[in-house]
């Protein structure tokens, strides 16, 4: 495996392998498999368990890893191509990712949407250039529309949790003070639908995820059996759900203008999943979140703290599946 | 071990035996007992020694670890208990601390005292949440009111030094140019007394040590033959002083109010450790301080760079002790 | 070998030795050679390529690394002689330095000239105090006027391209925003003058390199029977240039003032590397930059997209010949 930047660039028994060498890892680790091995690690934005996690995968394969962050300890890096460099970034990503790649036996890389545009954010411009820059395997980290490892292990979570291929998983917006990328929503929607699930995706007018969003997510439903449907609808969109799934994303019917954004936003306090949005859903339905997650504002203390979360298992298996996709990439 | 929070914790014993382990372990490395193990840092608060000398105590024993350092390439994490999060902090440690704990074999954690109430950072309460959070072997590396690494490190430095069990041994507040926390002289006076030291607090008038601290001390005193008495007069308690060991800490009288802090500590200029302070000590009396150190502030740089100066054993000495708290944890 | 400091500390005969230790260490990996060893490395300004090399190398060695940032999750680090440490900077070089390499086998400290004094920045004081400081093996990283890592890197670079030794090596000066030290075109210079080429200086008035650098380049030069020279006229320099290394610097005339600084450079755009450049040099001359390099600034995008730019070469031979280095200081 060269890539791993997007789960529709694989087969489901490619995943189902994946997840299954994930298993098998966890159950007898192979403490010298990278031994001598580097895992390169760029977070052009924070991070706290992919940083983490995929240290710790490499350790435990016996292999090292090191992390660059700009603006902290490395200046700022430059990706528009043509750019007369005269401001803050030092770099371009055209020799930084290069270098840092010829120094790895792999690279990950997080680069967010940029959130101006969002045909050059859903075109995954800037990951494209980065793919072309980096010769040897890569790991996306979190691209503008993407974030594979997330969706990998939140597969794995609901494996685990054994939730039935055709149970109703809703992907709810929920608040924020901000507008936040569609990384998370994207990949989560496409997962749940590649799993086979029954997704509905619950939103604000104004917050519908992009068309090629969700057509990605319906071609990859009607090849599992799945199907995706969105409403504004909440009531209604959690209705038998067995699976809520929360996450923030910014304005699409006004996407990059943070002034329409916060206007549209500054109504929408009450999308903070609490216990009477359970009212309807099946009776042990599970809530999930990729995290960072900020209580009382996206979910209550008590959903959080109560028997539906399972976003400590989720990003757990951040670092099962990883250290699968790491395994797979450099044994 | 599952716990290193406190020497109080720990049967005297115990300690003389953690102790001998990292005697041990400096003259017979065990390369390889933490292969496969990996040690989670995470610093709510600035550090050097701690985190390099954690870092290299892993690489000793064939381990391996992260850093997590939030504000610097990771977000703020959140720490009051219902808090409401639409500030600057996006994560909770109610996530954040079991996350990080479920990726490594043992976390350590920094987290400074909050400064604004007494009472609240006397009983620890942010690291009793910590406690609480995290399932695996868990480190204090600078609480509210405790440095239990520095300690250790401070108790085998005393015994290289040949230090008598009943030396007389005085914690000195110096000046520094604002508050700081009360971990390391709350940690100091109770090692010292533990080991049995005449141990004297000389400290200005309304930065005595508060009521609580004192008394763990006294207690430990008690247990092992030493006493533990404090003064404002300086020249009397440096009389006949085998050991000065200098730290700056905030007001208690007018705890967390800096303008009251910064009125009290504008007339101490010259509570800056010189050779003077000596003159009617031991002739071969010792300078401990746990650095960072000051230099013309806390203690001149005669004294930082003369003989009687041992802070660079001290520092070294982390690394000792720590291997041997890892390897007791860990192996 | 105890100190990687400057190119002049070495014969020419351990150059070219420890170049092909690099090469046999390409070719057959030692992956434990430095097994429970350790580097520190300590970084007081930033670094990409650095940092990531040196982890990469220890671990391609296997041996482990720590990595300290002042101001990046610790705090800064006071280096002036004698200071009253009132400021932001809460610990001294001669304590920091000391610990940091108590804890490790080998440091790397990186320092860049202060910018103030010519006279100071020239005569490596700051540098040279932590070479005192250092017990154990200690590499610059970077000081005020070296950059050895990058000017052996850069050695092997013009070797594997089989420049002949006494081809034309330009450096020329390139446009910046603002002052940059001296490290690099004061390495390079001598480097190449080491190496037996006809040097030749390119920069505008008022950019000359200091006397002590060029004389230092010279004796450097009559030992290998190169030249150096300097100028101006940068169309004569070009003019059958085999090498065109472009490197930004601050003004010599006016060192350390940034606005005399300013004025002079603010007509010198044009001092950006382009195609046209080579229009006398010689038919497959190629463009060296140690990186990091602003693109439409220092040198144009068709350089560095071109087939004379040698920019990730050099970079990826830092890994290569820092792992030498390392292994002939700590196998």
């Amino acid at each position: 495996m060269k890539r791993f930047l997007d789960l529709a660039d694989f087969e489901r028994a490619e995943i189902l392998d994946l997840l299954a060498l994930a298993e098998s890892l966890k159950n007898k680790p192979q403490r010298q498999a990278l031994a001598g091995k580097v895992l390169g690690l760029l977070f052009m934005n924070p991070s706290l368990r992919t940083l983490a996690s995929f240290q710790t995968a490499m350790a435990h394969l016996g292999g090292s890893s090191f992390v660059i962050t700009p603006g902290q300890g490395t200046w700022q890096l430059e990706t528009r191509l043509n750019a007369v460099m005269d401001g803050a970034a030092a770099e371009h990503i055209r020799e930084g990712i290069p270098v840092l790649a010829s120094y790895c036996d792999a690279l990950g890389v997080r680069a967010f949407a940029e959130g101006k545009s969002l045909a050059n954010d859903l075109s995954e411009s800037l990951f494209r250039q980065i793919d072309a820059l980096c010769d040897p395997p890569l790991i996306n980290l979190e691209s503008a529309v993407n974030h594979p490892c997330q969706a990998l292990a939140d597969w794995r979570t609901l494996d685990e949790l054994e939730t039935p291929a055709r149970a109703k998983f809703v992907l709810t917006w929920v608040y924020h003070p901000r507008a936040l990328p569609l990384a998370v929503a994207s990949a989560t929607v496409h997962m749940a639908a590649m799993r086979g699930m029954e997704v509905v995706v619950a939103r604000p007018e104004g917050f519908a995820l992009p068309r090629e969003i969700m057509e990605k997510a319906r071609r990859a439903a009607s090849a599992s059996g799945g199907s995706v449907t969105e409403t504004s609808d909440r009531t209604a969109a959690l209705k038998g759900a067995q699976v809520v799934y929360a996450k923030e994303w910014g304005t699409t019917a006004h996407y990059g203008d943070a002034a329409a954004d916060a206007r549209l936003r500054a109504e929408l306090k009450d999308w903070c999943v609490g216990e009477p949005w359970f009212a309807a859903a099946e009776p042990h339905a599970k809530f999930m979140h990729c995290l960072p997650v900020r209580r009382n504002v996206a979910a209550t203390d008590e959903i959080l703290d109560g028997p539906r979360a399972v976003v400590r298992l989720e990003a757990f298996n951040r670092l099962i599946v990883q250290t699968a996709v790491l395994h797979r990439m450099l044994s």
